[in-house]
């Protein structure tokens, strides 16, 4: 039984999660009945694909009926500073919205992702943690400003899935280049949910990297990216932006993008990537193609992580 | 038993939804199959939250399928004009479209906003209209250019809710300042229905803001917002445009706010808005925040004047 | 038992189809149960109204769980393209998308209009049977760059129910002006399945419009327009692009726009168009408004088009 789900709580709950999902997985339907007459709002903020059918389908395969909201599109821009005189372009305050939502819905799931330019703001989670102070009921994050817990969760069942049952693995995170200016949600999440399932972790990216501290805690850092990548068994490829100089792209350096002949030396490591993946870019297509990937199984269990994380929560209302 | 929702038709019919619509507040589920086969299309020509999320909330209840078409986003524009030439941006005629809405569901609800410019088409609420003369099939508004019938059918509910059953209670509607010119739709129902149900309703604006007359007859019309709220028992607040000089902003005087100041002779007043409210701006924080403010209960009871309206409408297919 | 859904494959499918069809159009829920537990994803790379909502609808009654994704507004531009390096616009790789909502569904549903400008991309169908070939699942056209086989059979559903059982119908396809470069789409598929269902098929466009002969091999192509219209029992009226021009507006001429005179040699003619028709430009209000129309008719067949072939792909899964 849990009560929100917006980050790694204690690695009970984490592993007894990912053996939720698990037999989820095994038997989708086999608590078709458990959410009859319960409703779960999804509330998006931002763009998605895996998320908004994969949070649907758990719910349906709960007996839940969940209702899609784009409130980017379909909606309008809420107010989230306290005590403002709403006389620009905000048409609700998001006290209002997340109290009437609060009062249709018995869980909402919600996407809200990161200025990437107000950096206090980010960390503080602001607009995630709004809807959670204004709801009342309980929240599932959909990515926030600074996490992305359903993706680790499924990250985790990944692993988990590819370890035998003795072994502790090896784990690195490295980065990798990109375009954009990329969140730091699940750089963060990941970091934060493999070490606290008590993993290896070594993270690799260049200087200026850094991601923030209160995530890593733990980890090795390692600046040599093919030092980082010996002997690995799962390799978990992901951009994300500056967060010392924040927001900004400080490099695009191609050789940092993942490649068969980074792996000469850890020729078992499984790839791992949470998609949408740029390919050529940030991994190359001889790995998203060949056997190293488990892209796709990741994507499959984003379901089986969202109907864990709805069953536990359904546990206690 | 009623056949379209889109205004006020009598006492009894008001009372009886009324009734139903708590009925269903105690106990949703009730009439879980009573729609069961039967499907709702919920048509959106301009953005919506609350209604929506509550309106496919009461179909839900009551066993349908709903489906939703943004037909402004995933849809193209619509002709409304009889017999012209369709060489321009509209791609598809309200007749064809209507027909076959027609055909595809047992109910249709319809999100129509006015063009607040043209007053002729506005009036006639033709946009609307012509859903209804071409669907063939029950046509709920989800607000039309000139009405929005739900609203108003949860206010009453939330009056009834929070008045003593051997009490005539004072309601006044006040007009606030507004950034926007914002349509008549909500005043004109709300206007219509506390009248309709015999309430003493005063309605205070600024000079030139007098609302269509067709929906006002009845209510005192005071100048003076200070004279207009002594003794209220419930305060609605609500921006309107002006209708005479049409769609006009003629005032944003911030004194016309209402505070806690403005109730000082209404020491029992409860305060109402349809919500999205602009905070500081048409309504202080302070009541909102307080224990006047019945905003929250108001959106709740969407669901269940929805559910009402529906159902009723259920009972005739 | 049909696999995918995409073009006319023999007369004993497309009968059986149409069999099945007007069997749920006379009992809409009689497999209200069968397919319970599945999912279909629509995937809508275009705008639609009737196929977003016939497609729901069909798959409703037979009990299957139906999601939506509008990929072009809720989720991100997709790279179609091999081995490139994803350094632009497009954010995920249609393999990648693909391989993911084959793992999320029991059957895909898509919307993939043709680029008009890419003349080969389009003949090849690629973005279409790109999700064919990545999502490893049964895959439905809801139009796709070269057919629109659910709207074929809901016309040949639409002709069958017109038509007397001894009769072999004439059938006319005419060319119609319109002020957008159209797909071939509607027009190929009609072509493709009257031809395969032994119908006698009259083409009849301006000179320069001659579509890919891939689909209209075996029918009678006559410019003059009087004459082809001749004693016709249907007439499908339709705008499309020039084929060999590719995708260019070669003639806007108004008197191609079939009116009430250009049938007065062919007086018990139907009339048939797929929606959206541009109402006096390419089909007059005479004919829509009049007992000729077959448009409603054809428009609410498309759900039992789409119940028939959902269900003879839940037969295989």
């Amino acid at each position: 039984m849990i009560k929100h789900f917006t980050q790694f709580e204690n690695r009970q709950t984490a592993d007894s999660l990912i053996d939720l999902a698990l037999a989820y997985k095994a038997n989708p339907r086999m608590h078709a009945s458990k959410g009859i007459g319960k409703r779960i709002g999804c509330i998006f903020l931002n763009p998605s694909l895996r998320t908004r059918a994969s949070t649907q389908i758990a719910a349906l395969q709960l007996g839940m009926e969940p209702i899609v909201m784009n409130m980017d599109k379909e909606g309008w821009a809420l107010e989230m500073r306290e005590g403002v005189t709403m006389n620009k372009g905000t048409v609700e305050h998001i006290k209002d919205a997340a109290g009437v939502l609060g009062s249709y819905f018995d869980i909402l799931a919600i996407r809200a992702f990161p200025t990437l330019t107000n950096k206090q703001e980010d960390l503080e989670d602001f607009v995630f943690n709004q809807f959670i102070k204004y709801s009342g009921i309980p929240v599932i994050s959909l990515e926030s400003a600074i996490r992305h817990p359903l993706q680790s969760l499924a990250d985790m069942i990944s692993i988990r899935e590819n370890t035998a049952e003795s072994k502790k693995p090896k784990v690195v995170l490295t980065w990798a280049p990109h375009i954009k200016a990329i969140p730091h949600a699940v750089a963060n999440s990941f970091s934060e949910w493999a070490l606290g399932c008590g993993y290896d972790l070594t993270i690799t990216h260049p200087t200026g990297y850094e991601l923030d501290p209160k995530f890593t805690h733990g980890a090795n850092i390692e600046h040599d990216q093919q030092a980082a990548l010996e002997g690995a068994d799962f390799v978990y490829v992901k951009n994300w932006s500056a967060f010392n100089d924040y927001g900004k792209i400080l490099s695009t350096d191609p050789a940092w993008m993942l490649t068969e002949k980074h792996l000469k030396h850890a020729k078992k490591a499984k790839v791992m990537h949470c998609l949408p993946v740029r390919r050529n870019l940030e991994l190359s297509d001889e790995i998203l193609d060949g056997p190293r990937s488990l892209v796709q199984q990741q994507a499959q269990n984003r379901i089986f992580a969202a109907q864990a994380v709805i069953s536990s929560i359904l546990d206690g209302i």
